[in-house]
C-alpha cells in the first residue's frame, strides 16, 4: 500500500466563463467543477490508475471537508483524513474564453498543535504498513517547516522510503530531514542551493550535490526537456516522445504517484525513472487535472529513453 | 413574523488580495471570509437587526447548504430551508490592493420539479403564519420566470403582503402575479416598460404606471439621489442626508426587510419610505454587505425629507 500526505487539501473550483476576465466586474460563471485538489490527492490518484493499492491522508474539515471526501469517494481514493475543526480550503482557477487561467488560492485554515500531533500519529501508524509513503504539497496555517520536516524524519526513521515534494521554506527544510526521494523543478532546487539553475547540466551538478547532502534519489523535472535522476547509480536522463501537449498540469504530481508505484515493484532507478516519465507525460494528454491513461503511459514510458550521464 | 425567500442562496467568499488582480497568473489570498449570501438573506439580516421575528427559506443543499445553515445560525437568523440534491452554489468577491472588486457569480445547480412543489408548499405554509413575505433575487436551474411568478401569486391568493425583488425576466413576469411591493432601480423599472428611465421625473412617471398597472406600492430606487414610491397615497420622494458611503452593496436588500417590517409595524405609506430609507443609508456605513447599525438608522431616517410629488 501507498500513503500520501496532504496536508493543505482543497477543493479546487474550476470556473468557466465566457469571455476575457474583466477586473472591476461581476462576471457569470457558466459552470463551476469542483475536484478534491491538493499535489498529494493528484499523486493518489495516479497510484490508483496504476492499479496499486493506496490511502489518502492529510487534514480535512468542516463543509469542505466533507464534499472533499464525497469527491474522493467518487474518483475510489480510499482515504484516512484527520478530522479537524478549521473548514477545508477552497481554490478557484478561473477559465476565461481566452484561454486564459487565473488561479485564486486560499491560505488554510488554522490547524492546532493536538490536530498536528494526531496527523504525525496516524502518518506513523500508515507508513508502518506502507510500502512507500509521499509528503506533497504546502501546510495550512499552525504548521511550521520544522513540524512538517518531523513527518519526513518519521517516516524514514521507520525505515519506510518517503518521497517528499513541496517548494520554498519546506523543501529547504524537508531536505535536511533525508527524505529518499526530492523532485524539484530547476527553480526549486536553485533556490534550496542558493544559485541560478537553468541548464541541463546545471540541473545535473544540482541534483548530483543534493544526493550527495544526503538524499537518495533526487529528480529534477526540466518540462519538456525531460529530466535528470542523480543516485548512487549514477546520474541519469530522460527524454520522454514529444507529444501535443493538451494540459501539464498535475503532471508533476503524477510523477511523484508514478515513482512510488515504480519504488513499491521493486524496479531499478532507471526504470522507475522510465516509468515514472510515462505516466507524467500521459497526464500532459489529458484536459483533467492529474488523470490519464494506462495505455498511454505505457506506451509513453516505451518511447522514453534513459541514459546514463555520469 | 416576516418570512424571506431566497431560492439562488449561496455562499459567498470574499477573497483579500495584496496586489491587483492579474489576468493569467495565480494569487494567494490573504484571507477568506464566507457569509450567507443571497438577496433575501440580507433582507432577513435587516428584519433581524430591526428587532423584528423573520423566517428564512429557500433552497440548500450538500455541504454547501450545511454551512450555510451554520452562518446563518451564527447570524441568528432561524431558517426553515427546503433540502435539496444539488450542492448550494458559491460566489467569488475578489478584493484587490486597488480597492477594486471582482465578481464571479456561480449558477444555481438544478433543482427538481418535486423539490420546487415542496418549495412551494412550504412557503405557502409560512405565508399563512407570516404578516409579510418577501420574495427575493434570482433562481437556479429547474426553475421558471413562471415558477417563481406563481410563488408571488400563491402568496397574494392568501392575502399575505409580498414584496418583490428582483430583475431581468423574473421581474417582468413576477410583477404580472401583482405583488404588494416592488423595488426596482431605474435600469430595471425601464426594462419592464420597454423605454429608458434616467431622471428622477421619468422614474416618477415609470413608478406611477406601474402602480396603475396593479402593484399596490411601487418604490424606485435612484441611489444617492434617493427614492420615489408610487402608491394609492401619491407619489413621494425620499431624500436621505448626504453620509460619507462605506459600502452601499446590500442597501436596496435591507430597504425590502425594512420595507416589511414598516408594514408588519402598520406604519403610513411615506413613513415607511423614511424608515427603510433609513436603514438602507444606515447599510452604505458599515463595510459588512447587508449589516447595518439600528442606532444609525433612526438618525438618518429622522434625517430623511419625504415629499408628495403628485
Amino acid at each position: 500500500m501507498i500513503c500520501t500526505v496532504t496536508l493543505n487539501a482543497s477543493i479546487d473550483k474550476a470556473y468557466r466563463i465566457s469571455g476575457g476576465l474583466e477586473v472591476g466586474t461581476v462576471m457569470r460563471v457558466l459552470d463551476c467543477t469542483d475536484t478534491a485538489g491538493g499535489k498529494g490527492l493528484n499523486a493518489a490518484r495516479a497510484v490508483a490508475t496504476c492499479g496499486e493499492r493506496v490511502v489518502a491522508t492529510g487534514f480535512v474539515g468542516g463543509n469542505n471537508g466533507r464534499l472533499l471526501c464525497e469527491l474522493l469517494q467518487r474518483d475510489g481514493i480510499p482515504e484516512d483524513f484527520v478530522r479537524v475543526t478549521a473548514e477545508t480550503r477552497c481554490c478557484v482557477n478561473v477559465l476565461d474564453g481566452n484561454e486564459t487561467s487565473t488561479e485564486f488560492l486560499e491560505p488554510g485554515r488554522e490547524v492546532s498543535a493536538a490536530e498536528f500531533a494526531r496527523m504525525r500519529e496516524r502518518l506513523l501508524s500508515l507508513a508502518a504498513e506502507a510500502s512507500v509513503v509521499t509528503i506533497d504539497g504546502s501546510v495550512p496555517h499552525g504548521v511550521s517547516p520544522d513540524d512538517y520536516a518531523g513527518l519526513v524524519e518519521g517516516v524514514r526513521n521507520m525505515g519506510t522510503p518517503c518521497i517528499l515534494d513541496t517548494s520554498g521554506v519546506l523543501l529547504e527544510r524537508g531536505v535536511k530531514a533525508h527524505p529518499t526521494m526530492v523532485k524539484p523543478n530547476t527553480d526549486e532546487i536553485g533556490q534550496i542551493l542558493g544559485r541560478k539553475v537553468t541548464s541541463m547540466s546545471e540541473g545535473a551538478e544540482a541534483a548530483a550535490e543534493l544526493h550527495e547532502g544526503g538524499v537518495e534519489q533526487v529528480v529534477v523535472s526540466l518540462g519538456g526537456d525531460g529530466a535528470i535522476m542523480a543516485c548512487d547509480e549514477g546520474v541519469f536522463r530522460g527524454i520522454a516522445p514529444k507529444i501535443e501537449v493538451v494540459n501539464p498540469v498535475g503532471s508533476g504530481d503524477t510523477m511523484v504517484g508514478a515513482f512510488a508505484v515504480a519504488m513499491e515493484r521493486g524496479m531499478t532507478k532507471p526504470e522507475q525513472l522510465r516509468f515514472a516519465m510515462g505516466c507524467a507525460s500521459a497526464n500532459c494528454l489529458s484536459k483533467y487535472t492529474g488523470h490519464f491513461n494506462m495505455k498511454d503511459a505505457k506506451r509513453l514510458a516505451e518511447g522514453t529513453r534513459v541514459e546514463r550521464i555520469d
